[in-house]
């Protein structure tokens, strides 16, 4: 029985949790409390990420508070990409938390859209850094024609959510009038862009 | 030479003046001081918004710090929406604020996208709230063919922001390849796509 | 068993729950994760909010956490007041919001004080906004000797909460010989004060 | 020229800072920049404070953000209260703070209502602490007949406020028909409370 | 069966509350909601802390969220240290809150390190105020050669946490040569300092 | 006239703000209003960071926001670490933020010590993640007897802050009997101590 109460527990510990300042030095879910030792804080899911053997699309790995709690109330996190030749990271927003991008390895094309719709761009050498502030769109793509690219990023929240444009737009039930009238398109090309992702 | 000085003194009030507690009761530009009045805590804006006059497409009037600068350091703005029959608007996110819909008067069919990508939607009646999480994309569409709808809403923040989508990825310069590959089509449709909305 | 311990589970929640950042799009109860819906976003209380049946005192109805636990989370509420003729809303305070006033219709007399204690007023004409800055004494008077009046209210807190001054003082048990010295009068008068309140 | 500008700027400085946590060890005001010693973080004030001396009404001394400047951006400050036999501290409220007594000496009758309407009292000794919650109304009562009480608080802000409710609401212009209505009362009886603290 | 699940339930009250603003008055433990009185805002603990008995080394008695569950949630907590003549209290640092310091008795002499490595140093007089803000290293010492000194210092959190430098660093297991190479200095060193303090 | 005032300004907008939530897309300096670019958001000081041509002791380059100003307000920075064969970054600690480490190449044994006074220790294989919670005591150390290490770590604030304690004890001018006292020795310990750091 109290195995099972400690399980949903810590499911409420997740859902509650808040990024701002906790009043401990740092959370922990209730079963781990007596013997808690360095590996709690230690995150291996990077270990095999690189460029050597990536093919197919970007690949995204995330380190946040589901795979790593005990990020949960340190408010910070980190994902690492991939970036195959050509590969690109589509329009997207993390409503949660700004972005620090390092560029491990390769170049990169990066490019961000503020709320009064100015475009940023930069082409970014191995070595450089870009932030992208709290919940404005942004996308990356390798123009390098024959090297790979890698990137660490940081961002400033546990769980900082990503919210994908392109599918989020096209694969999630949105009524194609709605999208017509929004792209003051017909739906048939709707569809046409409907199509594409979800044969992916 | 002084009135130049608080001319630029209060635009970085407003650049750096962020949202949480203030250490005062409220915040002033540096020249009200002396002759403070109720008129400073007030807006007229919203007073000739309604839905009797209602010709074209969906009409936005905001009530943010930049119009109403009393709202800096209290966290809270309003926006009113006029929609036409049939009238949308199209989806998009705030970065800094949840949104609170109060529907004044008709009908409208609103939707939001979490970032599981998962589709909530809702037929809102006459006088019904619905909230927006922050950073979530959204819309809303007046989908009855003889009433207008007119919605006040209310902000998180006293400049939540907006990023339309549409607009964001297809009128700020985002090249053209980067967008088919984001969308998996071709360049030929992004082309279509921005067409109609720069005819706008 | 399942049951009784997540109903427990929810009012911990609701106890504990902050209205900073969370680190998800938004807060659900346990019990409603598998089934979610745009309902749980929607709050139909206010339907049947506006001026025409509304007799006898001011009338506040309130979507605040308690009654739209959405807004757990997501820091912002709403109320509606509707004014009779005459009505008062007594001079009161919210400990943990601003709040932002919109007249939807009639007129309406505000005030307010600043720890300073100066008084702000301002006549508003429908449509008007007004902001009162979190935890300053404020009211409202609809002076209008024909028209109702009808309000809402945006807050930027879930439970922005309320202090009602008049009932504060005079109704919670505070001894008279408090509150004579306070307001530098004789018990008398103090229960005098008394009567009036508890007849209501 | 520069003095006159480095004057305005550090009531910027005051009006916008917030509570938060701030980007530097501490905050500064600009001219004190070069030559900045312990003394800047001393607050010599409360030197004189005492019950040996003590004659007249509850003396508050305050040390907040205008007295002590280096309190600005660290969130916390203090009072010192000086209470004669049978002195009371009328009821009050601090917008911006939680407020942690200290009863240094002497007893003290302390009493809170929360937003519940619920009365909280306590009788304290000498030693003792009492919690007041941020924003709820609060009294203390120097009920012991021979002996004076002394007081050290402190406070969740560098400038939490206060609104003292007899002056705030008998004081300062609310009009008389709206305080009657409030206190379900007649104006007679609002002018007799107004006339005992006006004559202070 | 009920009891138990509460107790658990208590502590991740405690592990996950935060610091910022609350949605309620203020936070309570579940089985203390029907019969709240104003004890639950009391801490007694303080009641015989002075300099009349002391012997020893200086001796700290907290108030913090642990002993006193009121504060949680409400952010500010209260430390008394009792100095005898020549007692030290050794460089610490809070990491999660600035420090008021007053001085209720005697003298003291206190120091703080900030982040450019500038020592900032005060003699202070009875009744004087520090502020030591968050994070930085500080220590006190009470220099005078006949008198006692007695301090109440407020923390703006409820749990503000202490790390003191010597028994950190010397006595929980850091490895001897971490240790040399950090002091420039050899193993031997380090073994005779860690002897010191592993005495007491 | 106006460059100067402009300059003056930039620095109080560094002292005054704050990490929270900004009411902007991100924070400018008044004079790059007019045209900024990409490169603004771009910080290239980590290009030739790396492992190659390392000598000498641990390196730490900074990305911050006196380096990179962008960061104002996005509550983000992060710094390079270089370790030599055997380097040490000694026990230190950051009073404004959680550090997230990456360890690009080599291996490293970090150890960190809670305020229990725990000491929690891992050795990290390339590829590995840590996360050193705010204000906690931590260090890092390359045993490896052939390989160098690169470190890239994030931080949760614009500006974090580094108090490493070596210096901070024993070459800030606290004077020898408190740190005598507080390590329980005597003062030619200290002066042995402080003059190996001294050598530098």
């Amino acid at each position: 029985m109290l195995e099972a109460i400690l399980v949903v527990f810590s499911s409420v510990g997740l859902i509650y949790a808040s990024d701002p300042d906790i009043l401990t030095d740092f959370t922990i879910l209730v079963w781990q409390f007596s013997n808690l030792t360095g590996s709690y804080f230690t995150f291996k899911g990077f270990r095999d990420v690189g460029t050597n053997n990536l093919t197919g699309p970007v690949k995204v790995t995330k380190a946040v508070a589901a795979e790593f709690p005990a990020l949960n109330g340190l408010g910070v996190s980190m994902a690492m990409l991939q970036f195959p030749v050509g590969g690109v990271n589509p329009p997207h927003t993390h409503p949660r938390a700004s972005e620090l991008l390092y560029l491990v390895d390769g170049s990169l094309l990066v490019g961000m859209v503020d709320t009064t719709a100015k475009l940023f761009t930069q082409n970014l050498t191995k070595g450089d850094l870009f932030v992208f502030p709290k919940g404005l769109l942004h996308y990356q793509l390798n123009a390098d024609a024959t090297y790979k690219a890698l990137v660490v990023s940081a961002f400033r929240s546990a769980n900082a959510g990503t919210m994908s444009v392109p599918s989020t737009l096209f694969t999630t039930g949105i009524p194609d009038d709605v999208l017509a009238k929004s792209f003051k398109t017909n739906t048939q090309a709707i569809e046409l862009l409907k199509s594409g992702l979800k044969s992916t």
